[in-house]
């Protein structure tokens, strides 16, 4: 028997498209169960599985180079700022956690989203009157993973930052959306590039990631460029998920504006956390602030967060117990101390290898990072920047993430919460390197004269 | 513009499916980009926010009844140890973790999979001659969500105990899963109906789930019925899931035994964690042990699961680092008290409930949790278990989830975890209740007469 089923569909301004499935049973087997088939053991991994896919992961494991044995290693690739010992938490932030462990009552499950009074005591926190949050805005969660799971569908695209971070990509791939890259430009201190980025949206466009301050640029951006981010996002009536994780986390000279604060219109899901300005990336504290005064979002995307929140992990209830705490007990002098070392240690940086033949830093204003190109007709003897790095760690043991894995070859990437006196160490080795390899315009012609 | 694609798949021992798309473009329309739209605003949430749906949630919320103002409200409804005080976690627990905040050295991400030394820990606790495990067999996650995202694709489908935890129908209808339940038989302690299991199997079956001591039966599988369970597993070649989260948690006169360790063949996914022996559900600490003796997850498996768990939130780093002591240090007197508290608020439940007319509870045998028939010919008054219950929260102030949450209907579920004079009290007046409410078979008549 032969089944056929036709389905229409056509709505709104989408062109009508015919879906037209013939199942034939040619031998009678059809494919619901089937009695007298012989069972063998088949057992495959889901397809979520394999599309789930770190390509720093996969770029890193690649380089299998041997740092050189005469050097002590220095890893200047891992931003996670607690590895060195050097920018420890603050003691109200460990108190607040054990005053919890005593108190024993924060040991249950809290609700999908949150503790109430936890999400009352972040609203408060971010409160502002140009962006006024309530508990129902806020959402403790694994944030940029469940910002993307309710706006965006498989089949969908979203507008991603390159360079960028690379779990954007590797949450889109793994739930089957596309990510298509707009360009941020180095030579505008990593400004975007917004007439790329609007030629990108279509239909299909679900929403875009602005991430600011910025992981790996260290970038953060001003005002009127947030303003024209916004105007480009309205102009295209595409929602953004702000990626705000190193907010506040900018340098004296520059103010951190949240997006969300000079928008009047665009509905923005912002995902920050405790884990960089508190320096505590383990403890897995994150949330979404809903900001949607035009109620764009509406009803459908806050349930929709709701009931995703229901399959996920929630945050530790002991840590979620310790927040309101932590928010309003950490000494300011906390967070100014992590920000002038963090500024000392880039500038430090950014002064060392700004004097490097072949190399070009681009000055940071935040977060923890710092972007250096690298001049790569000066380096023949490196195909690309994951060579340049791979031999830098084998002849200088020093490893640094060559930029490809942001999707943007021929830089890299220069983590800034290592002690100083390591990162002194680690500049003079690249100098080294750099000195041993450069090749100046007329050491350039002898090698092509080599051929 | 019209276009055409028609695609043909036959693969395998499944039908050939004959899928023809025609795309037709009246207007010239394209779904691709279009240059020129209009853009407008129109923010939807995704299609799995929308699958995405607790059971339990909807017909609770549904429940909209007022508790009797003249009784205090007595909930054996919630399936979290912690709420009344009565079972605290033990003191060796809340000082591991302690000890870790003081160290400062869990504050820094783990590796997406867990800290070695923890998986260590675990696999030492858990590993036995007749099923041992390794430090790879072990990751610490959000164990079921995981464990079903690696082996289950959309389409495919799981088989699911019936009555059961909801968990399980609200992750897989979210993956697009399909769920086949399976009845369990309360006149046979709970057993698993094989028969009926069995005739659910197809070749889209991805994984029967077996949860071992069972919410929310309190049932205990005997060493013989899981060797059952095993053959069946293994004639069908489906992998078992194993949600073993109340692993151990069986009263003195029962023994628990791991069902990988009756398993010379079955792919095994165990699933466990904190939650419930260590009392502390909001702390979010599960694992999957993964068993396959046979090789048949094989590598693929593995490192699925590897891959997915790079995408989720992993356990908070203060947690993990506590997690060693935990396992070694918490005394066994810990253990046995817990255990001998939940034997006698079981046994003074089941017997004040089989005292009353028209109910029959099923005696459990560990977990947290007691099943109640009610013999609703008896109770003519209420339609079903749902308005049975909401009229006990009405009438006398004892809120218990009806069983319709486990798909079950006309059984409730009450938790064992309350202060014993709460349960005294709550049984007192669901006597009370019931004496009301019962009629017996001469009532039913007069009842059927005044019709």
């Amino acid at each position: 028997m032969d089944s056929y089923l036709i389905q229409v569909n056509g709505h709104g301004d989408h062109a009508p498209v015919l879906d037209v499935h013939l199942k034939t049973n040619g031998n009678s087997i059809s494919l619901g169960k089937v009695k007298g088939r012989k069972p063998r053991w088949a057992v495959r991994a889901s397809e979520m599985s394999k599309k789930t896919f770190n390509p720093v992961r996969a770029i890193v494991d690649s380089m299998k180079v041997e740092p050189n044995p005469k050097k002590a290693m220095i890893s200047l690739s891992l931003g996670d700022p607690t590895v060195f010992g050097n920018l420890p938490t603050n003691d109200e932030v460990t108190l607040a956690v054990k005053e919890v462990l005593d108190s024993g009552r924060y040991n249950g499950y809290a609700p999908a989203v949150g503790y109430q009074s936890c999400r009352e005591a972040v609203a408060a926190y971010y409160s502002c009157p140009e962006a006024p949050l309530e508990a129902q805005d806020v959402i403790l969660t694994s944030a940029i993973e469940l910002a993307l799971a309710v706006l965006a569908n498989p089949g969908q695209n979203i507008l991603v930052p390159r360079p960028g971070f690379s779990l954007y990509k590797t949450l889109a791939l793994s739930m089957g959306i596309e990510v298509k890259l707009y360009n941020l430009l180095p030579e505008k201190a990593w400004e975007i590039d917004l007439k790329h980025l609007e030629s990108l949206v279509d239909e299909k466009t679900a929403c875009l990631i602005v991430n600011n301050p910025s992981n790996p640029c260290g970038s953060v951006f001003s005002k009127s460029h947030l303003q024209k981010i916004l105007a480009a996002a309205s102009r295209q009536c595409v929602p953004i998920l702000a990626d705000e994780i190193y907010g506040d986390m900018v340098f004296a000279d520059c103010k951190y504006e949240p997006i969300a604060t000079l928008s009047t219109n665009v509905p923005i899901l912002s995902c920050g956390g405790l884990a960089k300005r508190w320096l505590v990336p383990g403890w897995r504290m994150g949330w979404i602030l809903i900001h949607d005064r035009r109620d764009i979002f509406g009803n459908e995307i806050r349930d929709g967060l709701v009931r995703l929140s229901q399959r996920i992990l929630g945050p530790c209830t002991i840590v979620q117990g310790a927040l309101e705490r932590i928010l309003h007990r950490t000494p300011p002098e906390f967070y100014h101390n992590t920000l002038s070392i963090l500024k000392s240690n880039a500038d430090l940086c950014y002064t060392a290898l700004s004097a490097i033949p072949g190399l070009q830093p681009v000055r940071p204003a935040g977060a923890m990072y710092l972007m250096v190109e690298i001049e790569m007709e000066h380096f023949p003897e490196f195909e690309n920047d994951v060579e340049f790095t791979e031999r830098l760690i084998s002849e200088q043991s020093v490893f640094c993430l060559p930029a490809t894995c942001f999707e943007y070859p021929n830089f890299f990437r220069v983590v800034i919460t290592v002690p100083e006196e390591m990162i002194l160490e680690a500049c003079s080795r690249i100098q080294e390197f750099c000195e041993m390899h450069y090749q100046g315009a007329e050491g350039t012609q002898d090698l092509e004269c080599d051929k």
